[in-house]
């Protein structure tokens, strides 16, 4: 008789789909009468695009955005036909009829991508796109000075059918910026040109950045996934994931004993010991080392020593033993640290802590909906 | 006509497995009389565990490990049936019939994990297992005071079929850490308990520790795949992965302007930029950010501002404009900046650039073995 594969895993990575679709649901109602599209680049920020997806069209999303072709291929395949789905990476070189046989809308950054797109549309078929502006990223997008060169005669590029045009904050996170306001000002002014195109300037940050930045449509990713996107402030969405790790051996020590690589550790007193089946191979970075922390029995066990590949251990000396026993579970993510916290303590962005979540967790989805 | 999977992706992972195959063999000359192993957990560090096990059975290796079930199982299903695969992490609860189905070893690290393996072979069948003495790490394994408890009558238990005993370095990269010798010493004395048993204490670094260290089988990782077990020495291995990006865009940039999230680099001189198809949600670690670095044209081009979920910017300025245009690539990885190299830029170690490697990257496998 086989097992469970979640009695094989090392973790448990619950992902709460009803959650996701209720921050969809916070935000969209927070940028009415703007419409709130949802980017699910990098497989949904680790969490599992074609799922994600499913909960978010059910919810009421029309438009995706993802960063790549095979990423939009995915979400065609799990999305209703109704839905749209943009590509931000753009059309490669020899990647047109992808885009033609999955209903893809490139974003198009530059004057040769917008070229290309031109020329497959006046051989093919009028096919849609996005334009990209770039206002003060200096990472993908026309500049402002590549776009007064073609705004006005922005429609006669081959057989191209406008869909929108699209910028993107560099500090949304820090509301005082000033480049916050120099970026709006640039895309507001710059869409004056192009004023029957529906504008979208603002991401998950961005959106707290008030109504002048809500344009016509809004792109949350971190949101969605439960990240704060208002530094400093109490977080307005709900955590979406939970994450548990199996202990396999717990252990007693003495004082003065190491633990771990490089003997980085030393017990100041006797103690005791869980070690847990993840490590960095599972994406839990090894920078939250002798750092980060895990939840046991309602107490917090702190994390002691080096990540190894595929191990951690805690410090759960203060925890009562009946609490602990192998195959019994320490939280790492949950309600009361969520990706934030882990990102704090690892010294990145919860963004880093979602991207890396591991290969080897077993996912439990919870909180489907039962029908679009 | 469907596009070329490499024309869609934003980089292209090469993996040299003759490279690999012929670190294997110097690590097992090196050895003789002992044998080496061969450590594929984490999907062979993020290189891809079946590709890797046949190269590495057809170069003579024998034995592997994996830290999980669901890693043997895969292992098992891509290796000839003459070798013999352990698992490092031992068997959870409920899963003794995949051991039995894919004939797989597992570690036993503790005195529950014996008991309950020692059960299953009275109640099933005389199956093999491995023991596994904690000498200093404090992490997985018997305590010596355990292991002192029941080493005269270990061939009691069940049916088990003691295959080896093993033991693990915690310093074994800091040739000098006393803590190298105090290992040592533990696992002489105790395998002169169970000198019927074969016994293995080095991985990678440990094999470069000197014979005494060697016992009678080594289990090397890391070194297979490129990293330097011996830090602060030339590596002696050769590097087995190529990672080249691919170019979205090109920007010409004015002095004062600002490039990425946070506008943390700001040009202090005219300059040129590049952004490829890579970020964070890659595993090029955030920790990279103003810090890595690609190459172009011979030459060595500064990653500049933060990394993005999907993108990094480099300042390009000092190569001749001739040799970058978009879909052409700029190295991440290559022989002149290795794994290593970007671990000490990322304030890590190569292990965890190895199994941060992510899921989008094209993988292209080279000098794969014509037969076993």
């Amino acid at each position: 008789m086989a097992s469970d594969p979640a009695d094989r895993a090392g973790a448990i990575l619950e992902i709460d789909l009803a959650a996701i679709a209720e921050n969809w649901r916070q935000l969209a109602r927070r940028v009415d009468p703007a419409t709130c599209a949802a980017v699910l680049k990098a497989d949904a920020y680790g969490l599992g695009a074609a799922q994600v997806a499913v909960a978010l069209a059910a919810a009421g999303c029309r438009l995706f955005f993802t960063a790549t072709i095979d990423e939009g291929i995915a979400l065609r395949e799990a999305l209703p036909a109704a839905c749209d789905v943009g590509i931000l990476n753009g059309p490669p070189p020899r990647c047109a009829e992808e885009f033609i046989e999955y209903r893809l809308i490139p974003v198009l950054n530059d004057l040769g991508q917008i070229a290309d797109w031109a020329e497959t549309t006046a051989r093919r078929c009028p096919l849609p796109a996005m334009l990209h502006l770039d206002t003060g990223m200096a990472r993908l997008g026309l500049t402002m000075r590549e776009f007064d060169g073609i705004a006005h005669g922005l429609t006669q590029w081959g057989s191209v059918r406008w869909r929108a045009v699209i910028s993107h904050l560099a500090c949304a996170d820090q509301p005082e910026h000033p480049l916050n306001e120099i970026q709006r000002t640039r895309f507001a002014s710059a869409r004056t040109r192009v004023s029957y195109l529906p504008a979208s300037l603002a991401a998950s940050s961005g959106i707290f950045l008030g109504r002048s930045f809500h344009f016509n449509f809004v792109r949350p990713g971190a949101a969605l996934y439960g990240v704060n996107p208002h530094p400093g402030w109490p977080n307005p969405l709900r955590q979406v994931i939970r994450l548990k790790a199996k202990i396999l051996q717990l252990r007693e020590v003495d004082q003065g004993e190491s633990v771990g690589y490089g003997a980085t550790h030393v017990m100041d007193a006797p103690g005791r010991l869980a070690t847990v089946a993840v490590g960095y191979a599972d994406g839990w970075l090894r920078s939250l080392s002798s750092r980060g922390s895990g939840r046991l029995g309602g107490k917090r066990v702190p994390l002691i020593g080096r990540i190894s590949m595929d191990l951690i251990v805690f410090d759960i000396s203060n925890v009562d033993p009946s609490m602990a026993r192998p195959g019994s579970s320490i939280d790492l993510l949950d309600e009361d640290y969520g990706v934030d916290a882990a990102a704090a303590d690892a010294g990145t962005i919860g963004y880093e802590i979602l991207t890396a979540l591991g290969k080897r967790y077993h996912r439990v989805y919870r909180g489907a909906p039962g029908q679009w």
